[in-house]
């Protein structure tokens, strides 16, 4: 390993992936139990390192020395992959400390998935572990494959299965039973594994701490993974962010979509599955791409291995059935591809080639007589990768023998564009699985069901735009930092519930501009700020003990006169007097009465597992009734937030509608980041945030009113 | 045929799908080719009735008699198939008049599909059958399959696909490649055909009049289709109206979604594609069961032949896998199907039977134990069975042979409740075929792609929950009739643009309520009318050359007193005048001002092939901005309009948010339906309609604007 790559140096995560040598504790000579698996498959795929058994009741297994203990192995030992009962783990492992061992993979069941027994023994092996630098797979696992090195620390079914190459896809799965599903249909489609690691519980090396190691791997080309929840939202953040910079791409299929699903999933590995709103939101902020189907992931590895840009998405579909071109075409619109109509000497050029009964519109129908003359569908090809406008080209094939590939690896490597065939099985007859063999060797992703193409290419497109702004923001801003302010500090921590006066003062320490007001504490000075400010006012009572002040009857909006506010004053008073007897009454807020401009919302909450998510969206009916709002995980930078104001549907409110001018963009940009400032400063003291309304004008923002509930002032 | 199936007597139709003879023109002694095809294929089918071939060239093909030409056929013919050269085929189509054949299915290409001289002569044969009674089926299509009486008047390859059993598929296709590659598979997931049609140009039978036909069909138990785009809106509405009636689903794959797809669709059979919004709410409307992918078509095959109920749809999963249970969930929530918590004492007996670390949630993970003890899933089946709250359940299996596959279907005997198995091929032992062979014989829906039966489970219970709704309706109501209006046909048939005043006449004559209003030719007039109705008025100039007043200026809102009116009078003239100089105007309507309520938009548009389709949307920026409106086909039935309003994201608005009492949803039905009352009468003199804004109120409604575009009116 080089010096650029400090992080796999340390984490230790190396030894699980990369051992130079490992114990089998447990070892059988039943070559389909746990304990035999793993001897059966470290011997069969040739592992190159030290490899032994442990077995107090056998001198030898199948020709591999077997010891009574890991004590009593000669070898250095790197990886113990526990096959015990419950009951011995611990023993094992202490052992494991004895010999020097630096990671361990343990299958058992039995431990906090069970009951609170079985936690507490998982916590003391953890404890163990982490205390002499153990790194841990499991317990409750499948174990871990690395294909490239043959390391096979796994006792599932999926190692008998004859890898693919190239070994370009590193899985990782919380669902040991769920994963092998996945393992052995994406082989069954052609994507070769580098590596599969199922985290079973994750008492120590957990789903992210999988996906950091891959990073580095230069075998994993592309990252999958299988989660039910993320149990460490700030590292899986820092991986995504990495992932981003160094352009790997990362695949989840995420469970838990629903009240059902997420019950589900926690009953299943007892993680905490977040919201999943909050998730997709994460997933988008990070360039994760998220799937929901395996067969999404097979495309995409094979559109990925191309090594193609797709950034630009006018897509020719070349096809010799009019059907399938008008589905695929179809499926590419939905998800926002283009599929443009073929104008000029392109046409001219198709028109030439194709019969008369055939189009030369697009998708371009090659009809039947696609099956007649065979080099028809080439000249088109060929056609297409000089075309003007067009930037991926889809080519439906009905056969690929040798002759047929050639000329389509001919085509391509006289072109940058990407060409994707879709294809179909017509029984594999030898001559075509030459073919098939000889496009893939090209890079040439040849995919048998055409229509998950589509969903690839738009996946694979979002996701290379998203690097390059990725990479362009790194290299112009560097985020902000979380900086504390003595104001907020003091609120914050007081202990007390924050009244619209006191939410106010902290955003102001922050530069979000709220409305011009002030506290008074009686009539007289509520009538000599108003006349200050300007009529018309807005009178609110200010009490930590009285946050719905509309429900109280506790406010008075367009107040025109001293006498007005004078008299509004001894309502409000005595009406939050009525509501709520005991509360502690700051005062009355006086504050202008703003007209016109646009109502949004900008709020926080805090994520269980992700931390403050800031969440925006337009307001009062919009968000009442159509629930039209975005998420982002603080801390944000500006895509971010101008992501968020792109996703709503309403958006286009914001541009001016029915003769309304602009409102200014910039200022809402500012007002989320600031808020992110703010959330990401105090995001252990901070539950919520509601900045509702704010009000957006063409020239600026303003906050209207605004509500703080800090961690430390309890329920209200 | 007995006497309830008029339709069919007379269509001819059945001389395509159950012919007592066939002559197949062009016969060839190639078995590959177009004309060889058909007689091999009739051969090894074992047609019963008479058929012969037709070729000078030949005596006999293959032991079956061959004739010069139709006239020379010593037998009767019913059906001609013809595989001839397209200028060949008005001659054939000649003798088949003298031979008095009932129908013909022409393979040949080369009509309209390829230039204006094809069109011709595809007019000339279409005339030619038309005048004597010969249904033609393409040409340019595949041509016909009916598996149930082995007649196989086509070429296409999949005549030699083995059938399925039970066939009980009727399929049509205006697509011949893309309905054979469904076709294929279709049966490769083991679901049995009893007809193919493909209807090429549909010169004369077309894709309604085969659906048509195969309502009355007993072995089509369900019915799919292809489509591009329907040529005749009101047929298929006819023929989706009695399948709805007499239960039998109707399944359309429809592409053209998008405006690509839409330009290919045209371009491959020439068919007209109506604008794809209205296709979904006609078949919303209809009972038509939209697919996406085929997958959902055979799924809801193997689910409707269980004859069970699926109305209701809490679900149960019994899943060996967490993972694929989670998945599985997500997906039926998702679908708005619910997969509800179980509790206690199902709970309690599922946690007898479960091991400690199994889950008793739902999904209910059987966990890996469940390969182990085989009994376990049927103990918890039974569980399930009886267990109340739980209506369909969903059963993973690992593997099916004689004995998993009795105790399933001893279970399913004891229950009425629905259990759709999901399974794995593992491969496919011959213990296993049997174990699926026995579970499919007892109408037990095994489903090899798990979570496509989520779909077609909300699939079916939405559509059966529409059977019933229909039989209740046609139970207790008669639609409706059309019924024309002197007023309105003054007005329509007029030849002018209609004034909002005008407008408003035809919708009072309908019964719908609009705003009290009158007309004045003079200010003295204005006045008058306006103290009568009372301040605040509105003024608007009415003229037929004016139709967007408010971008004339020539409208004038909240005039409080006569000395306003008659201001508002001379400006609203004046800048009338300025913004067309040459209009005829009728005078300046005099119209109460409204206050308050909820805005509504109630349309119309004419599509090219259903009609008049009725628009329903909130006003102002949603249908702006959010474009959230939805459609349905007129005529309307009281249910279509209660559609339309659930259907509207925004609808929760009508229902009152922020503190506003909810609005009369009776007059809002009451509005959606005398609009398709008026327009279903004057079908082909309405071009457009627009009542926008229509006031809602608690207890009410009024058209505040209204205005109408007769197609004879011509361009304004």
């Amino acid at each position: 390993m080089n010096s650029s790559k400090p992080s796999t140096e340390t984490s230790g995560i190396e030894y699980l992936y990369n051992p130079r040598s490992i114990a089998i504790v447990g070892a059988s000579p039943h070559q389909r139990k746990p304990g035999g698996r793993p001897l059966v498959a470290l011997k069969a795929r040739g592992y190159k390192g030290t490899f032994v058994a442990v077995n107090p009741r056998y001198d030898e297994i199948d020709g591999i020395p077997c010891y009574p203990s890991l004590l009593e192995v000669p070898e250095d030992i790197e990886l113990a992959v526990l096959s015990v009962p419950a009951a011995q783990v611990l023993k094992v492992l202490q052992d494991g400390v004895v010999k020097g061992i630096k990671a361990a993979v343990i299958f058992t069941a039995g431990f906090s998935e069970v009951d609170a027994e079985g936690a507490a023994l998982q916590g003391e092996i953890t404890e163990l572990a982490q205390k002499h630098g153990i790194r841990l797979l499991g317990p409750n696992c499948l174990g871990l494959m690395n294909l490239t090195n043959s390391v096979m620390a796994s006792f599932a079914h999926i190692m008998d299965l004859e890898p693919i190459t190239p070994q370009t896809l590193a899985f990782v799965t919380q669902s040991g039973a769920f994963g092998a599903m996945i393992y052995a249909e994406a082989t069954a489609a052609g994507v070769g594994f580098s590596s599969f690691a199922s985290v079973g519980n994750e008492a120590d090396a957990g789903f992210a701490d999988c996906m950091e190691y891959l990073l580095d791997d230069p075998h994993a080309e592309v990252i999958g993974g299988y989660l039910e929840g993320a149990r460490d939202g700030a590292k899986l953040r820092q991986v995504a962010e990495r992932a981003l910079q160094i352009g790997k791409p990362i695949l989840i299929l995420k469970v838990g979509r629903t009240g059902a699903g997420a019950r589900a999933a926690n009953s299943h590995t007892g993680s905490l599955a977040g919201d999943d709103e909050v998730y997709d939101a994460f997933f988008r902020q990070m360039g994760i791409i998220r799937i929901n189907d395996l067969s999404e992931l097979t495309a995409f590895v094979l559109l990925h291995r191309s090594g193609r840009n797709f950034e630009h998405t006018n897509i020719a579909i070349l096809g010799g059935s009019g059907g399938h071109g008008v589905m695929l075409s179809d499926r590419c619109e939905s998800l926002g591809l283009s599929v443009p109509e073929i104008t000029g000497t392109t046409k001219q050029r198709l028109e030439e080639i194709l019969p008369a009964f055939g189009s030369a519109r697009n998708p371009i129908d090659l009809t039947a007589q696609a099956g007649r003359d065979p080099r028809m569908p080439f000249k088109c090809l060929e056609v297409l990768s000089i075309a003007e406008g067009i930037d991926i080209i889809f080519m439906q094939m009905f056969y690929s023998d040798e002759r047929v590939a050639k000329k389509i690896i001919e085509i391509q490597n006289s072109t940058d564009k990407p060409i994707v065939v879709t294809a179909r099985r017509n029984g594999g007859s030898e001559s075509e699985d030459v073919g098939f063999e000889m496009l893939k060797e090209a890079r040439i992703p040849v995919l048998f069901d055409g229509l998950q193409g589509a969903k690839a290419v738009a996946d694979l497109s979002w996701y290379q735009r998203k690097v390059r702004r990725a990479r362009e923001d790194a290299a112009k801003t560097t985020p902000a930092q979380p900086r504390t302010n003595p104001v907020a500090d003091k609120l914050l921590q007081s202990g007390k519930q924050l009244t619209e006066f006191d939410c106010k003062q902290i955003l102001q320490a922050y530069g979000i501009p709220v409305t011009r007001e002030k506290l008074a504490t009686s009539a007289d000075e509520a009538v000599e700020l108003a006349a200050d400010l300007g009529f018309p006012v807005v009178l609110k009572v200010q009490s930590g003990q009285i946050l719905h002040k509309t429900e109280a009857d506790a406010i008075r909006l367009n107040l025109g006169s001293a006498a007005e506010v004078r008299e509004a004053y001894e309502e409000i008073l005595e009406n939050a007097k009525k509501y709520a007897p005991d509360a502690e009454i700051q005062g009355l807020l006086v504050q202008e009465m703003l007209q016109g401009g646009v109502e949004v919302i900008v709020g926080v909450t805090r994520d269980p597992v992700f931390g403050p998510v800031i969440m925006f969206g337009l307001g009062g009916i919009f968000v009442e009734v159509l629930k039209d709002v975005s998420f982002r995980v603080a801390p944000l930078l500006r895509r971010d937030a101008e992501e968020m104001i792109e996703e709503i549907r309403g958006h286009r409110i914001l541009q001016g509608v029915r003769g309304q001018p602009p409102v200014s963009r910039e200022a809402l940009i500012d007002v989320i980041l600031k808020v992110s400032e703010l959330v990401s400063a105090y995001k252990d003291d901070i539950a919520e945030l509601d900045i509702n309304p704010l009000l957006l004008f063409p020239d600026g923002a303003c906050a209207v009113d605004a509500l703080i509930t800090s961690t430390s002032s309890g329920p209200v």
